[in-house]
C-alpha cells in the first residue's frame, strides 16, 4: 500500500487481492485502474464549462451523458485486467480494437496443458433458430459421451504437443499448432470504460456464446465496483434499453393513439406483419420487445 | 468489366482474377482497392499546397514522404485482401488493429476439414539464440515422424468435431473449441497502405514466423502492382534501412573520424562492448548491422 | 474512364464531376469509392459462412445486419470525400477519430482570403434551454448588423495577414495565428462506410450546429446514391430510430397493458414525472420521443 | 491522499500538484496515471513468459522492447494530462488520433479573453529551405510592430465577440467563429505511453512548430518523472536515432571497408550526389547524419 494523489476506490482496491474464477481453469482480476465516476464528470465540466456547473449533480451528469451518447468523458477511465481463458473465447475477445493486449506468446513459451471442457449441463444441441447459438442441453448420458471425446483429444494434443517439444526439439511455434482452441492462454488487457461498455453490452448479450458471457459478467461485477454510477446508467440506458426503428415507432405511436384495431392494441399476440407492414421476423422481434409474445 | 473515373491499376487488375496460393491450403487474392501511387501524390499535395507543387516530380514527392515520416498521404489508398489461412497465422494477423475484417465464423458454419501439416523442410527445432524462432530442419526421418504425428492429430480431431456435429448435433460453437490451431479460416481484410506497409515490414522481417512470412510476400507482390513508386521507397526507406541508436551514431562517427583505435577499425570483428560501452548483445547488433560480423 | 473489374456505382460516378457547393464557400466532392451495397452483402456471407446462404435476399441481409449492431460489414466500403469548410467546422468533424485526414497546412501555404460569413436567416440568439443551440433568427436589422461584424472583423484579419506576410516576410506559420475560426480549410477525408454513418447520425442530429449539418446532408445525398439499401436500413434502424431506457420500457409497457389509470393514458400530456418515476427533463425526453408533447 | 495497491510513482506525484506554464497562458499539468517503468516489464514477462524470466534485469529489457519495437507494453502505461493551448496548437495536437480528449466548447461556454502573442524572439520570417517553418527572428524593431499587430487584431476580435454576445444576444457557436487561431482552448488528453512518445518523437523535432515544441518539451519532463527507464530507452533507440536507407547503408559500409577514394572518406564534405547515387537533397540529409556537414 502506498499514498496517492490520484483518485482511488476502495471497493475496487478489495477486489485486486484476488481474482474471480471464470469456467474450468479461467480467471479475471484486476491489475490497475485510473479514474472513478467522478473523473467523468470532472472531464465533462471541462468540455460543458460553465454551462452544466451546479445545473445538475453528478450523478443526474452521468445519466445525461450515457442517454445522450456523449461517450468521451466514459473514456477518461481505463481498467487494465489479467484474463486467462481458452483461445476461441480470445479470438472473440480481441475483434474489440480499440484495446491494449499483452498475450503469452506460444513461440517463446510452452504452454501449461490446461484446456477447457464445457461442464455437462453446457454441453447443448445446436439452435435451430439462431444459427450461432446452442439450444437445450443434451441428455445426460450424451453429455457424458461428448465431455469424454473433449477430454480425450485435446489431452492427445497436449501430448503429442510434449513429445515434438521434448523427444524431437521441434519448435514451440510449430509445435502449438496442433493445440486445441479449448487451450488457455491468458492476456493483459487494457481498455477505457466507453468500449469497456461496449463490450459488455455486446458479450453479456444472451446471443453471444455461454463461454465469453461468463467472463463478461464477471467483469461488470468488477465495474460495479469500480463506477457504480456509471455502471448503473449503462444498464438503464444501454444494457436493458430497447431501440425501435422509424417504422416500429409509427406502429407504437398509431397504438396509442388508439388509431390500431381494438383487437390489435388487447391481443398484441395477434399482430400480424401483413398489417403492420413489417417482416414476419420484425414482426416477432418487435413483440419480443414490447413483451407481448 | 465496367467503366469508371476512378484511378484504375492495370497491373493489379489483372492480379483480381487468380488467388496467389499460400502454404498447402491457403491463397490471399486481391477483392478490391482504392487509390494508386498518383493518389498518395495528390493527398500530400493538398497538404503541402503551392509548397509541393511542381517543385518535385511524382516519385520524388513519394519519396521524400515516405523518408520523413509522412505518413497520412498513404492511409489514402486502401485495398481489400481475400486470405485463407491457419488460425494460428489469423492469430498474428488480427494484432494488427488498424484494419477491417470480417471472418468466417465457427459458431454459424461448419469447418471444412482443412488444416496445415508444414512441408518437411519447414519443421525444424527450436532455436537456442532467437527464443521465439526455429533454426535447422529436422533430419529427414525424424521431420517425416512429426509430420505424420501433426497430421494423424489434426486428423483425429477433425473426425471428433464431425461426430459430435453429426452423431450428437452439438452446437457448433462449442464442438469446434477442439479444432487445432492449424485449421484453416478465412477473412477479408481490407486496411490502408500505410498500415499495410507496417503489417508488411513486422511479417516480412526474418524473426517473423515463416508460415505469415509467406503470406506477407505474397501480399508484398500485389503491392508491387499497386503502387510501384510507393514500395520501392518502402524497400529502400523502411525495409531495409537500418537505424543506429544515438550511442551507436556516437561510436559511428568515432569511427568514421578515425578517433578509435586503428585495430578496431581495421577489424571490426574484435569490437569489444566494454571499449564501446555496449552490451554484448548490442555489440553484435551493431555488427550486423554493418555487416562486419 | 478506364475499365475496371471492381464493383462501380454508375449513380455516384455521375456525382464524381461536380462539387456540391455547401455554405458560402465550401463544397464536398467525391474523389474515390470502394464497394457497394453488395459488398456489405459480400463481407458478411464470409462470416456467416453457409448461415446466409439463400436464406435472405441482399436487402434483407443488409437490414438484418444493420439492425442487429452487425457493424463490420459496413466497413467494407470505403469513400474518399475532398472537403472545404470552415475552421470551426472542421474542429468538430477531426473529432471523428477512425478516418484518414489530408489537411492543406497553414505552414506552408498561405490561404486564401475566405472566410465563412453566415446568411441572416442563420444569425440567430443563443438558445436557452439548449445550452449548445441556437434559437431564433435575430431581427433583420441587427442580423444585419452583425454580419456587418463579422465581415469587417475576418476582413481585418485577413488584411493584417497579409501586411505580415508581405511586408514584415513573417513566417507563415505565424502570420496565420491572427486569422479568425471562420477561415476556409480543406482536406482530404477517407472513412469507412460504418464510421461514415456514424458521423451522419451525430452530425444530422437537430443538435448538431447548423454549419455541419449543411455538410452532413450533402454527405448524405451521395450515400443514397453509392449504397441505397445501406442508407435506406440506416434510415430506418439508426437515423431516425429511437431508443428507450429501461426504465421508459417499464413505464411503456404499463400503458400497452392499460396498467395506468386512465387519464395518464388518454391525455399523455399530463404525464407526470412524479407519477412515472422519471425526472422532468427525462418525462419530456419521453414525450418528444412518443410525440405526445 | 489515499492508500492504493496500484504502483504509484513518488516523483510524479509530486508533479501533481503544480502546472507546468508553457507559453504565455497556457499550462500542462499531470491529473492522473496508471503504471511505471515496472508495468511495462509485467506486460512484457507476461507476452514471453518463460522466455524472459531471470533473463535480464527490468531496465535491460526495457531497452531490448524498445530497440525490437515491440511497441504493446508500452501501451500498458497511461497517463491524463490537463493542457491549455492556443487553438492552432491545439489543431496539430489532435492529429493524434490514439488518445481521448474532452475539449472546452465554445458553444457552450463563453471562451476567456486569453490569446497567444509570441515573445518577440519567436517573430521570425519564414524560412526559405525549409517551406513549413521560420528563420530568423525579426529585428527588434520589426518584432514589435508585429507584436503590436498580433495584440491588436487578437483584441478586436475579442471585442467583437463580447459585443456580439452581449448586445446582440448572438449564439454563442456562432459568435466564436471570428475569434483567432491563437484563442486559448484547452482539454483533458489521456494518452498510453506508446503514442505518447510518438508525439514526442514528432512534436519535441526540430521541425515541429516552436509553440507545440514548448508543450512536448514540458511533458517530456514529466515523462522522465514518470518512467525513467522507459524515456531514456526512448531518447537512445527513437529520439536520437538515425535510421539509414537502403541506399544509404551501402555507402556507409563502402566507406567502411576503405573501398572509397582516399579524398571521399578523408573530407566527407565533398561528397558528391553523382557519386553517390543519392540526389542532392538526401546527399545533404546523409551528411547531417553523419555530422559531416
Amino acid at each position: 500500500m502506498t499514498d496517492t494523489k490520484r483518485s482511488t476506490v476502495a471497493a475496487l482496491e478489495d477486489s485486486m487481492v484476488r481474482a474471480t474464477p471464470v469456467l474450468d481453469h479461467g480467471f479475471v482480476r484486476v491489475v490497475d485502474y485510473m479514474g472513478d465516476d467522478f473523473a467523468i464528470v470532472q472531464a465533462a465540466r471541462v468540455s460543458y464549462g460553465d454551462g452544466t456547473k451546479s445545473v445538475r449533480d453528478d450523478e443526474g451528469l452521468i445519466r445525461y451523458l450515457m442517454r445522450h451518447q456523449h461517450t468521451t468523458p466514459f473514456e477518461m477511465c481505463e481498467i487494465k485486467l489479467h484474463v486467462k481463458m481458452p483461445i476461441f473465447v480470445a479470438r472473440q475477445w480481441i475483434r474489440h480494437r480499440m484495446a491494449n493486449i499483452n498475450e503469452i506468446s506460444a513461440r517463446y513459451s510452452i504452454l501449461d496443458k490446461e484446456f477447457y471442457v464445457p461442464e455437462m449441463e453446457h454441453i447443448a444441441v445446436q439452435s435451430t433458430d439462431n444459427k450461432q447459438g446452442r439450444d437445450a442441453s443434451l441428455s445426460g448420458e450424451n453429455a457424458a459421451i461428448v465431455q469424454a471425446y473433449m477430454k480425450a483429444g485435446a489431452n492427445n494434443a497436449f501430448d503429442d504437443y510434449a513429445e515434438l517439444i521434448d523427444d524431437y526439439d521441434v519448435a514451440r511455434e510449430l509445435a502449438r499448432v496442433g493445440l486445441p482452441l479449448s487451450t488457455y492462454t491468458q492476456f493483459y488487457w487494457k481498455v477505457d470504460l466507453h468500449n469497456l461498455l461496449n463490450f459488455l453490452k455486446l458479450r453479456m448479450d444472451s446471443h453471444a456464446q455461454y463461454e465469453i458471457r461468463a467472463y463478461a459478467s464477471a467483469i461488470a461485477d468488477f465495474v460495479v465496483d469500480w463506477v457504480p454510477m456509471a455502471y448503473k446508467a449503462f444498464e438503464n440506458y444501454k444494457l436493458n434499453a430497447v431501440t425501435f426503428s422509424a417504422h416500429e415507432m409509427e406502429i407504437l405511436k398509431s397504438i396509442l393513439s388508439n388509431e390500431f384495431p381494438e383487437e390489435v392494441i388487447a391481443s398484441k399476440i395477434s399482430w400480424e406483419g401483413a398489417v403492420l407492414g413489417l417482416s414476419d421476423r420484425e414482426t416477432k422481434e418487435m413483440q419480443t420487445k414490447l413483451g407481448v409474445t
